[in-house]
């Protein structure tokens, strides 16, 4: 590349965006890592959207009517901290920018959520940037049929790398935005011909263009270092009624000796080297320098937005009290007052009906409830919408023709709705929940440990919790997610027994403002175990006693979800032994674990026999049942050795010994 | 659709595919369970397929040379099964037809590799199949080039429906196969616009066509049903040196009351018009019955591949013995018998070289001895490979130009590369292993289960296996993965402290023929611990005493990995405050479990404190602090409470307490 032409066509734009690219370099040669190459590619690209579209403002970053720009490529993550810093949002200072990627700052290697306002979503694991921000622009379109262009009204901008294209989320997010004619959503394509192994087309020959104009979008090609090439495609993408691809042609690393090479991704530390690039750039060769009209260019573009969010604010104001709190409630993603009763008056009609039904119907009655009184629910499922049960009456189904639906088919991607989703709940006064079978918790597994990691509520519906789907055989059945699930960090992992178990697992996800859930939902019909009212939401507790012992207590029966029943079935053999056992159902290991230890030893006291019993893998259980307070050999585990079988679901539970009968029977081997 | 017209055209061609139609309908009613809709509107396809092109002899399911058939849709099993019959494969009886999804069964609700021999690959989980067939093609043309095509010279054909295309792994496959040029892989689309929502336009409206010529594939579109034209489209596939996708517009269901609908997909069970469809089809009424004259010609069909067979085994003879051997080994999985001792030279070469190198490092010092020995191992990495290290001297890239080539460029396609490592090992003759940072086996979970449940010998290179990643942060840094691997059933996760028990791993992994492997391999450098060469190798116990106890033995510290070096730092520690302490590595759990009680017993004895380090989190761990005669009162755990943070590897055991004295400060507490 020409440097020099470039800073003399455009010196303006220049040396705002050489500011960006001695930063970067900068930040990561102190870090003595990071990823400097990216950055410099996109620093034209970010320079002209901050400048002359992005609608943003620094001093209040979470202005619901702002756009949203999303670093997919998130290694690049000094290119966001760059412009924060420079346009002057607060908890991005000069210092942050100096302590990049240490213990404590703001400035990780990669773009965490949560770490700086300002910050949209955490990126890093390639695709799923692009993934997240379908989801955001659904939210927009959703609220912007509904509240109208004066209170919603803005653009989501992404930067995806060639890394975040070969993922197969990516598929996944195109297709979705292309049919759904996402027409807010504006990709920028890094197409810098470089990762990590060397050159794009030792791995990828596809044509990115093509195959996004294949999904029905709107698609550019440019140069990404040409500032009105740049401006001229933002402002026609905007113009399209569909979603837009730019494909910006850039050198990664420019104008520093590594540009266009596979060694440019990385890490630039090179002293001679970095300063080399700087003169190339008529940059300051200090270290941390921006010259202050530089400095003073970008909080002029950081400054812009103010009286637009004023104009917003002003706009806003006219809408009715009534209304502006329903706005404001859901972004601050607070449940409605009304939730608490509802769910109550759920739960005692069902102890008065104890009706007989799958879980995965209890949550769609649960939902039935719910949906009418919280307009911020927005249900899906990847393709399973009769077998996930989560589309109610009044929902609508949102597509292009419309826009104010809440229910989304979000096709063969399980994957692609977890991410959206994720960018849902970002985006904020929407409360996404989606459904899929559980064994596909593999397929969703990058985004779902997102929005553990980012501490959203995002909910996942999955049915067909266990062997219990029968026929369609092991590759449908899951054994180990539980554990899985349970593993994850910040996760609420619900696996409830009956309809009111599944409608205090719902009131938990639903007033969740930090933590993911997952509701683990059974195909096969279950008997209500909660015959008797009780107003206070049990599995908030995580778990607690459902049936205990008649005289002496001898054993203690732990179960989750459709086991409860072969729990109490195993009870009533035993007691008729004159064997007093309890049963405790723990629809919920981390809140159990979250609760004081008094009450957990009041559940699990020590003493007893302990026997769980439940359709998957063991690992975890021990904790139960050798921990607080238990013991290794009065302990054992009933349920699955490994994978499981296609049959119908009854032969299944008799065939791995997951029965009332071989649960009374390790009960008393275990007493003997 | 007019039946009738198909009918009359090629009758003897219908009704063979009739047959196909009228036992799934048979099957699933008889099952009251399945998916009768795709087989019915792909029977054409697979007619012609299988009475023109296809080289099969069902006589000998495992003829090396056979062309590969793989039901991407594998929810259409029956379309599989009535083939097999048909055409008379030993494994797949009418009783089996019968007995469809039954317990026992051969014939599962989704294809099961290893129920019947001639079942390629198990199926279900969409996109699985044509992922897995890019890395049959990949082995085939690898073969091909290093055997000549008198030995090595087939097809690869996959059956895919809308949602394996609508999964983002058919992405990762699409793009890997267009770039490499896989000119023997032919991917038949069943177009049916149908699927379990509804029509597919409700969730994606892209032109399939038009996205695989993007990637570089040859693409045609046909009438599904019209026999003369598949013919035709199968011929011009072989011809293209592309890849082919051949679109086939089909109709779901077809002649049956639900043709076309959404319906149609699942189970077609109403009697009345089971019968209608077969009286449109002009077929027998009874339940199973094929007309003799058309199992004839099935059989006809299946016995043409005995010939071609014989010509094969013919040419194949004409090898050396050494050549013969050779080939039928690798074809059997065995491992070469200079295995073992090259191991053993390593590991005392190690043993008195002590480098302190990372595990990720002596991985690639293990390939370095073991590739130039195994000709058949074919690696990759996901666009990681200098940090995966998992590319050695001698291997060659694999790509158009240089087919004899033993490593791939795989893209930054995690999920596609398992599923097509999944697909060379199921090819045979090839020993596939691949390497990405550990944490995004989340994004490979899908295929990874695969490997274990079809018990094939896949070899994982999961590097960057916790927060000693250091400064990229918690999107890249695993701590919950290791408890997810260790949940699945059938997987070995090894993860080795130093040079010499990753060896030893990898003798493991390369020896097993039922089993996948999965290597955690840190970032950082490692101190070699078996300073003292043993020729047994003591990974393949899954634990062992490191170092022993002096004085009384107070405490036993249970260490993997990265953690060993600080477990015996803390025995340091311990000791020469007189607490006799014992190291235990536990390189691998399932290995560890698999031995007999005494010697598990030995390793861990009742009575000392037991304390685990590990940076990941706790759960599972209780199993060895607690059972195994373990005391939960004398038990701790040092490890991660949560997600991590981006800094500096070694600021991050500090701050999350997993050093030393950490450890040994927890010894001490339980002691007290």
């Amino acid at each position: 590349m020409d440097i020099k032409a470039l800073r003399t066509a455009h010196p303006d734009h220049w040396n705002k965006a050489a500011a960006i690219r001695t930063l970067t370099l900068d930040a990561v040669a102190a870090a003595n890592s990071g990823h400097s190459g990216m950055p410099m590619g996109m620093a034209d690209v970010a320079t002209v959207l901050f400048e002359k579209h992005l609608n943003f403002d620094p001093k209040a970053p979470a202005w619901p009517d702002r756009d949203r720009f999303i670093l997919s490529a998130g290694h690049g993550s000094m290119l966001l901290y760059a412009l924060m810093y420079l346009t002057g949002y607060e908890d991005i200072t000069l210092q942050q920018i100096k302590d990049f990627r240490q213990w404590g700052a703001k400035t990780a290697g990669h773009p965490e959520y949560g770490h700086a306002r300002g910050i949209e979503t955490t990126t890093g694991p390639l695709g799923q940037g692009i993934a997240n921000s379908v989801g955001f622009a659904i939210a927009e379109e959703i609220q912007r049929a509904t509240w109208g262009k004066k209170i919603v009204d803005h653009q989501t901008y992404v930067i995806a790398g060639d890394g975040c294209l070969m993922e197969g989320v990516s598929q996944e997010a195109i297709g979705l935005a292309g049919m759904q004619k996402l027409g807010h959503l504006c990709v920028f394509w890094d197409n810098n011909n470089i990762t990590i192994d060397g050159t794009v087309d030792m791995a990828d020959i596809t044509n990115q263009p093509a195959r996004f104009a294949a999904s029905g979008w709107h698609v550019q090609e440019i140069d990404g270092h040409d500032p009105v090439a740049i401006d001229a495609a933002i402002i026609a993408a905007k113009a399209d009624p569909r979603p837009s691809m730019i494909a910006c042609k850039t050198h990664i690393a420019l104008g520093h000796a590594a540009q266009d090479t596979s060694k440019g991704h990385g890490a630039l530390t090179n002293p001679e080297q970095l300063q080399a690039a700087k003169e190339l750039y008529g940059a300051p060769l200090g270290a941390f320098e921006v010259p202050a009209e530089v400095k003073a260019a970008w909080e002029a573009i950081g400054a812009r937005g103010a009286a637009t969010r004023a104009d917003w604010e002003t706009r806003f104001a006219t809408l009715s009290d009534t209304k502006q709190a329903e706005f404001n409630r859901a972004y601050a993603g607070e449940a409605p007052k009304k939730l608490s009763a509802t769910i109550r008056a759920l739960k005692k009609q069902i102890s008065t009906d104890q009706p007989k039904v799958a879980t995965r119907k209890s949550s769609e009655l649960t939902l039935q409830a719910v949906n009418p009184i919280m307009q911020e629910t927005i249900g899906g499922s990847a393709d399973l919408t009769g077998s996930n049960n989560t589309l109610t009456a009044d929902m609508g189904i949102f597509n292009p023709e419309n826009r104010k639906g809440r229910y989304i088919y979000y096709g063969v991607r399980e994957h692609g709705m977890a991410a959206a989703m994720n960018g849902m709940a970002l985006h904020g006064g929407a409360r996404p929940y989606g459904g899929t079978f559980m064994c596909f918790t593999d397929y969703a597994r990058g985004s779902m440990r997102l929005s553990a990691l980012m501490g959203i509520p995002t909910t996942y519906v999955m049915t067909h919790d266990s062997i219990g789907l029968g026929e369609d055989g092991p590759t449908h059945q899951p054994v180990e997610h539980l554990a899985m699930l349970r593993a994850t960090p910040n996760t609420h992992v619900f696996r409830p027994a009956d309809t009111v178990e599944t409608a205090e697992a719902w009131e938990m996800a639903l007033t969740s403002t930090s933590t993911p859930s997952v509701l683990c939902l059974s195909r096969q019909n279950l008997p209500t175990v909660r015959t008797e009212h009780k107003t206070k939401n049990l599995t908030a507790q995580g778990a607690y006693v459902l049936a205990d012992a008649e005289g002496k207590r001898q054993a203690i029966i732990m179960a989750t979800g459709s086991e409860v029943e072969i729990a109490l079935a195993a009870r009533d053999l035993l007691q008729a032994e004159g064997i007093g056992t309890r049963v405790v159902s723990m629809p919920c290991w981390e809140l159990f674990e979250a609760q004081d230890e008094a009450y957990r030893r009041k559940v699990l006291p020590a003493g007893p026999v302990r026997v769980a019993v439940e359709a998957g893998v063991r690992l975890g259980w021990d904790k139960w049942l050798m921990g607080e307070r238990g013991n290794n050999k009065k302990a054992g585990f009933v349920g699955m050795p490994g994978f499981g079988a296609s049959a119908p679901a009854e032969r299944l539970f008799e065939e791995f010994g997951i029965t009332a009968k071989d649960t009374a029977d390790m009960v008393k081997s275990l007493i003997k």
